[in-house]
């Protein structure tokens, strides 16, 4: 999606050689009309896709999911609570996924009332990373015995191997704009 | 709102006299159609206000904001970050709001870059109880020099007190739906 690209090397931040802030549109402050623009660009890569739900994790990916059920026809949107492991609930499907930016692990934890078996499920990360994230939430889907029709990432930083390990897996990933390195402060795009 | 107090009564979840459980529209599954409409309804509250932004907390705040920003000429969106108290940040606005319902405090911060002097910011909250949650907002906006131009509540308990509070503040606050009381696991509105 090229008007991402151009908005991450306008308003992102690049730090160091692993991390970019993109707190001006996606993560802190939220540019809605673009969101909205991110949501259509997933409608085209899923088009053939008949999604039933949209699954992401709080907080940020709430923002890309609401945006994007629109175009998938209103479909519901499921977001992950996330908590610290360990403090047992029941009725609930829920995996673990470890933050290497944070050196945290959180449980993400969804109730077994909003994933039915046969659902098929779009997972919608905004931020992939070692793809963590997206890993949980796919094990989650496959806890209720639903489907994942697909991942789809906002940005993601592609040396850093989640979207290989979920392709692995056998899920289709489509990442709007990948992050191939970040070299002197510039953040440079795979093609 | 007529339609937002049906789906309160149809999918919400009355426990004990004090607890309603929306998770099935607004607080873990959304209902985007319908937020969409609950946009709208803030839109006809607040049309006589110019509004730049809107602010609210993550988790469930955000899918409200953002389903409400369309209706404002797709003004930015900020979310507040929770986090524990005590971990100190440099250029971030921050305030304390106590959740009665959890029996704990966050902190609410939120980056001064996204917040201006003279800003007209609408305050979303997804569920007011004691309005701890939008209080701290507003505190948040006023140490920017910017101004509340109202709150927008979805749900209100009205009998905890929360819209009270923030009205004598000089707050203006408009709830699309306000709980009166609880009994034997009937909701009931105020008119």
């Amino acid at each position: 999606m090229q008007e991402l690209k151009e908005k991450i090397r306008r308003e992102g931040v690049a730090i160091g050689t692993e991390i970019v802030k993109v707190d001006q549109f996606l993560n802190h402050q939220l540019d809605v009309a673009f969101l909205d623009r991110v949501g259509q660009a997933f409608k085209l890569r899923f088009q053939d896709e008949a999604i039933d739900k949209i699954l992401t994790v709080e907080a940020s990916g709430i923002a890309v999911a609401c945006l994007t059920a629109p175009h998938f026809g209103y479909v519901p949107v499921v977001f992950a609570k996330k908590a610290a492991p360990n403090t047992m609930i029941e009725g609930v499907y829920e995996a673990e996924a470890r933050s290497f930016t944070k050196g945290t692990v959180s449980k993400f934890r969804v109730s077994e009332r909003f994933l039915k078996k046969g659902d098929r499920i779009l997972v919608i990360d905004d931020f992939m990373a070692h793809g963590e994230a997206s890993m949980a939430l796919c094990e989650i889907v496959e806890q209720a015995g639903a489907k994942v029709a697909g991942i789809g990432a906002v940005i993601e930083k592609g040396f850093q191997g989640g979207s290989r390990k979920l392709r692995e897996r056998g899920y289709r990933v489509e990442s709007l704009a990948v992050i191939e390195k970040i070299e002197d402060g510039k953040i440079v795009f795979e093609e």
